[in-house]
């Protein structure tokens, strides 16, 4: 059994805690998380990004969705943990689980700033359901790692306007007339790309994320950011001050609100402020409960954005493009293993102007690891490519200019039928959806089919989303826009679609232990028309690089295809071949050629 | 000035009532309603199946949607009403339009039977808003309507279960099953089809909608049918007897509800049971509001109403292929007008064995009048059909066997290619979604762009939902299911498809001035396979008439559109041709021919 449960068990009994739970999230509801954050990872040792830990003092559960299934088995192995796999039949949810557990008397322990206050109140009804007791104070996975990480206090950096395309000041100002239509007098903002966003700043706290640990909480005329002075230098200040944004430390906002003046009225997010938090507020002061006004400001991407966005993925359209060049020429001739291959994208990418950092950890998954819709390569399973089937690469990258999200699978040698026809039919959805015209008012549950039909029509599909919304510099995975069939919260995981939305379009194929497909371009929504019959839209590829001709099978394609690829193909070559050395734009020019 | 605004106005004086106003529903908020409830009607006199009339002593306004824009202009001239043209830009809504008009200290008047409680709960928020007072037992509208109709009481009679497909003794059991989940003690049942449907009983108080106009209430042992004795005959009357179901006066309701026990749990729908009687709950009384589980169980029909369904279709399919056929053949060689055609077509039906009814009023619009959604011909519109251009009929019928719902718009001589490229493009529309097949999960708004892109492609589009659900020899719109690309209410506008569900596809496209497209089937859902990536659902065409062929253009047809449409037309001829005279199944055998 792993060491660290029973230090957990132990610090549990100390404290007379019948059930604890371990989160994956930090205090700010993040979807990646710091070291520091890392309490689930620590006392469980299963790494996935996604996952929560259920412990008593007789059984220990961990409950991750489909996409760990097999590494979560494989990392919890002799742990003393059982893996509970979420969606599988017969599987009970964790809420089921406390329900049938949970006696009468006993005691739930929670770290209440890591879980957000909706789920709060859920484990709330559960516990006066069972007649037990809710201890939300807890951190007793902290308590027993020793070696634990400090909190990130990266360097603070501003977003200069010429890349965010609007200033603080007006983003502001936007909040407060939400806040003055809403009847509030404060806002208190937590999500740490919604105040990145809104403050035009930018950091080093979170992985792939350049956003800084802090809170915001905002007034009718003063604005704190509770953020440690220490990661703020001269020219951060001096803007702030201008701002006329006061600093705090990071810790302090707990007591702040605690102060909040009676009858005052606060909105805030229940989804995305955490419940210790939310404990905090004084019972005198009116909330207002709904979605941040900044999610939906922060998804339309303005004039500016679009297009810095645009030359961002020029720059990683040129890096992409000389790695799938420089993997068709070299595979076979020298050693390329999955993760030396995503060791010379980034070199790739790092090459140019204005790089940032990599958006997501790589997945450069060859054959059949392409299949593990999640895969990252390690030590353990890294395999050298060879001049035969697909390798899946799925990457990004940060720049001042905005952020990249894009997948090519890539035939390293001869291919099958099967993998050809296979390549096509997802190609085909990709394109079905890319090539839209669409009236204003769908959303992406609206849109979604559009994918799948050529799949759904031979009974195949893939078990993800057809695409997410991407930030500008902030995270890859962002709402509420989005691409899925079955209906999302709108608002949330939904919503109508606006010029200026910025959504992944990926669709893919999946055979276990064979191989995998996976194609993705950013699409920007745009305006196309209005003809008296309503505002039409369309979107813009703005991922730049080529679709693999070698495993297009043209028959298969209908001529609106056929029409819609040898156009982009024509863009990507025209974009990129100035940047692009001799040998690679020749290469370029047969890859991206017309297809009839 | 309208003499009956002036009576209602006086009548409003003398019982200090400021702004009052009149509704289209019924007490059960039917779609359509008896003659009894045409109150709005009988005061404004508008004809049209929605609006809401709102008088003051100064103004009087009536809000309607974009489908009676025209024929409302028409009858409210010179009345002294004005038109509220709904959702056209600067137009107030009703809310908007009292919030601005209700001052202080005034009275609004309504007769809350004819408005559902949750629109109720908005008219009182708004009263209390402008500090104002909301009066709701005022029925002025009936007080000067001197010949006002009685109410229907028409005679009930039982469906048989080989109709039916389940006994009203399951159906109930089912309902308890949900009531005791959700622990409620009494469910109040108001809406008229799901009562004829929880009963297997059917009437003929409403136009169109066999239902009978009653109450219900169920409790735990008991269930009380609120329903005029003298339309019950002794076989009705025996099996109440023997499905132990009390019979109490329509009226009775009222009392009844004012006497459930307090501290019992009762549920009910807010948006299907009317603000007048959600008053009469008693105070102690505990609510559960929600949607009615017979609104989802009743979509879902059972494999015996699927197979009736399929009966239905085949004799209303050779109606309707008789009547194309005379169409055709007999345009300009006898004087046929839109209204005469849609004689002929009823009688065609009643040929039929087990005709009941119209399952609503017949649209037979020739040209330009096809243009106007929802035109119905009266003896003011009326014209003579000419071997030119296209007729568009959209009709459908009730039998024992299930209700029918069919557009089918025909070429009566030479076409424009604009005509037909029209034609083609609506059809390809209709083909893609009725061809689809699909993941479970998806719901309407999942799929409704398959029906659209072919026309969003070049930029048109048609101003009204793809397809709505279809009752059971009940009515022929019916919720929950649909097909729209905005996002609906989930579980009254929009759910997940499930089998059995029958629901249209109807696609149109309607150049003003010009003529008119639709082109309707219903189509039932049903499992296609399931190959471990997942349900797979498809539809059944239900619908049984043949597509014109005069109109449709093959080269803009794809391969895979030609082998869906050759399939249903070979369906439609060796399915309706032994029906056929011979000189009828000649021409079906050509119209229903392969096209290449």
């Amino acid at each position: 059994m792993r060491k660290q449960l029973k230090l957990l068990r132990e610090k549990m009994r100390e404290r007379g805690v019948d059930v604890y739970l371990v989160f994956t999230s930090d205090y700010h509801g993040s979807e990646y998380v710091g070291d520091y954050f890392k309490v689930r990872q620590y006392v469980s040792g299963f790494t996935g990004s996604a996952g929560t830990l259920v412990v008593t003092q007789k059984e220990a559960g961990l409950w991750t969705d489909g996409r760990y299934f097999l590494q979560a088995e494989r990392q919890l192995d002799g742990s003393g943990i059982t893996l509970y796999k979420e969606r599988e039949p017969r599987v009970p949810t964790i809420e089921e689980y406390l329900e049938n557990t949970l006696e009468p008397g006993q005691v739930l322990g929670v770290d209440g700033r890591c879980v957000m206050a909706d789920y709060g109140k859920c484990l709330e009804e559960i516990t006066k359901k069972n007649n037990a007791k809710l201890v939300t104070n807890l951190d007793l996975g902290g308590e027993i790692w020793e070696d634990r990480p400090p909190l990130s206090r990266e360097s603070v950096w501003p977003l200069p306007v010429e890349y965010a395309g609007e200033t603080s000041k007006d983003k502001i100002s936007r909040v407060r007339e939400f806040l003055a239509r809403k009847g509030a007098d404060y806002f208190l903002l937590t999500s740490l790309e919604d105040i990145a966003w809104l403050l035009n700043m930018r950091g080093n706290d979170v992985e792939s994320t350049p956003v800084v640990l802090s809170y915001l909480l905002l007034g009718r005329s003063e604005i704190i950011w509770y953020v440690e002075e220490a990661c703020l230098c001269e020219t951060v200040k001096k803007i702030l001050l201008k701002e006329k944004i006061s600093v705090r430390p990071y810790e302090a906002v707990y007591k702040d609100v605690a102060k909040l003046p009676e009858s005052s009225c606060l909105y805030y997010d229940e989804a995305a402020v955490n419940s210790a938090l939310v404990a905090c507020i004084p019972d005198g002061v009116k909330c207002i409960k709904g979605v941040n006004p900044t999610f939906l400001f922060k998804a339309i991407k303005n004039p500016v954005e679009v297009e810095n966005e645009r030359k961002a993925h020029v720059k990683d359209g040129v890096a992409v493009t000389k790695f799938i060049f420089w993997l068709k020429t070299r595979v076979g001739k020298e050693k390329i293993t999955e993760m030396s291959a995503a060791q010379h994208l980034i070199q790739l990418r790092k090459q140019q102007e204005h790089y940032v950092e990599e958006s997501f950890e790589p997945i450069i998954a060859y054959k059949e690891h392409g299949a593990i819709v999640h895969y990252s390569a390690t030590e353990d399973t890294d395999v050298e490519l060879k001049p035969e089937s697909f390798v899946l690469a799925d990457t990004g990258g940060h720049y001042l200019e905005g952020t990249t999200d894009i997948t090519r699978t890539i035939a390293l040698g001869p291919l099958t039928r099967e993998e050809k026809e296979m390549y096509t039919t997802v190609l085909r959805g990709h394109i079905n959806l890319a090539a839209a015209q669409f009236l204003h008012g769908c959303t992406g549950q609206s849109l979604d089919a559009l994918a799948r039909t050529p799949l759904w029509e031979k009974g195949l599909d893939y078990n993800h989303g057809t695409g997410h919304g991407v930030g500008y510099l902030l995270s890859v995975h962002e709402g509420p826009n989005s691409f899925r069939y079955r209906p999302g919260k709108d608002g949330r995981s939904d919503c109508v679609f606006e010029e200026g939305m910025i959504t992944s379009d990926e669709p893919g194929l999946y055979l276990e232990g064979k191989f995998g497909i996976r194609l993705e371009n950013l699409l920007v929504c745009l305006k196309s028309m209005n003809n008296g019959k309503g505002n039409f839209f369309e979107f813009e590829p703005l991922t730049l690089v080529p679709f693999d001709r070698d495993a297009i099978v043209p028959e298969l394609l209908t001529e609106k295809e056929k029409k819609w690829l040898n156009g982009y193909h024509k863009k990507v070559y025209e974009t990129l071949s100035p940047h692009l050395k001799k040998e690679e734009a020749a290469w370029l020019k047969d890859a991206a050629g017309e297809i009839s």
